[in-house]
């Protein structure tokens, strides 16, 4: 495990060490906002590497975050590995460094699924309500991944009225995600952190099963202190906060990613 | 019966002639967009008054569309009628003038229930699907009825988060925004027309039944001629498009409300 000294030098060397070498890397398919996907010599797989880069407000806002890219890699891959044994299928394989991990080759379902326990950034705007008031229920919303389009809100009928998911992998879709939200929730409650809000993603193994992809981390996920109240994710960078490389510390800290 | 010149005369006029006079009108309650709703001596009625002004995108373009609320009044008041046999409870009472009806007093359920069988407008838009695209299936999509917030676009879990229906009410408004769907797209495709889309309100009776409220006309449905494919609803008003009035007397004439 890390120290807190250590994780900053590799944090600030962009060191991606490799711990195994089980796979080799070939041509990177595509590169996102925080992660590059490569081949892979399985075709069953592909290998993430995360960037420290930061993006917010689609794109508008841009920045870095230091050694953002090593806890969000480690964090999703130990969420993934605690989720996989609740019975809760994921894109996770094997963590290959500090910044590189092997998933499973999927066809990205094209929404953002987004689970909100307490009211806060864009719905709070859109429906007029308070953030940090307590919603009477959770809430499940779909965005179409569309950049072009502002990446809308939409519901199920206009997802299967337009062809981006069938009503099944919905249903399933669904399903999961409110499994997803009550193991996170009941998981950092014990470190003393409020599962806000959080953006997941899934995908279509060649076999045509739904499963978790993209990562978890607090890029995608709103962690507040369940005391303080204080933000300890990415709105920090978002809304020029301060300390923003603290607060990835302090979570990867409490969940025993990195030692003191 | 109007014929068209007859109903030209009346619109022009302004006329709101009584054909009877079973109910006092008291002060008014509320002045929308398109229609002012009164109290009346009887404690379960309101009487609404149905104006020519025109708006669209949420008040930003005004205008007046002569003899609009003569139309609409009647046209309402006649889909209503039939609507109730078949099953679907409306707040529709009785016809007491050209521009004025007696409605069932209800609370309004603050949400725009929209069905869209084709894709236009602001669904096109959203989503980039052009205009004129079947749908796979028919859209249902809520609005939060909030001019402050833009009328935004709102799931079912976000509405009973934040209080707005519940689920039982959520229920009833889906189960019969379908049928009113059914029998609507049914009825104007006798009349070579389609039904594109269309938007509604519902309101909670004081003993807590969910009955249609609001208007069903060409301000509040899209109305294509089935061949030609030509508008005949209020965006020929958004849109500059011309002949507005005619549109609107043409779906008057098809429904046998106005004479040739």
């Amino acid at each position: 495990m890390y120290t807190v000294n250590n994780f900053l030098k590799v944090a600030a060397s962009g060191g991606s060490e490799r711990i195994e070498t089980i796979m080799e890397k070939k041509e990177m398919l595509y590169e996102g906002k925080a992660k590059k996907v490569y081949k892979t010599d399985n075709e069953n797989c592909y290998i993430v590497d995360y960037k420290d880069d930061a993006t917010a407000f689609n794109g508008k806002k841009k920045g870095t975050i230091a050694g953002k890219g090593v806890i969000n890699n480690r964090m999703s891959n130990y969420l993934m590995s605690l989720m996989e044994k609740e019975g809760i299928p994921t894109h996770f394989v094997e963590e290959l460094s500090e910044r590189e991990t092997v998933v499973k080759k999927v066809k990205i379902v094209p929404l953002e699924v987004i689970i909100r326990n307490i009211a806060a950034g864009s719905f709070s705007k859109r429906f007029g309500v308070e953030e940090g008031s307590t919603l009477r229920n959770a809430t499940l919303e779909y965005c179409l991944k569309d950049d072009a389009l502002d990446d809308p809100m939409i519901n199920d009928y206009q997802i299967t009225a337009i062809g981006a998911a069938t009503k099944e992998d919905l249903e399933t879709i669904a399903d999961l995600t409110f499994k997803i939200n009550d193991f996170l929730k009941a998981y950092f409650l014990k470190l003393n952190i409020e599962l806000v809000d959080f953006k997941i993603e899934f995908g279509k193994t060649p076999d045509g099963k739904i499963i978790l992809a993209d990562e978890i981390s607090p890029d995608t996920c709103r962690l507040w202190d369940a005391t303080t109240h204080a933000k300890l994710d990415k709105d920090r960078f978002r809304r020029d906060l301060g300390d923003v490389e603290e607060a990835y510390i302090e979570v990867a800290k409490r969940m025993g990613l990195i030692g003191e």
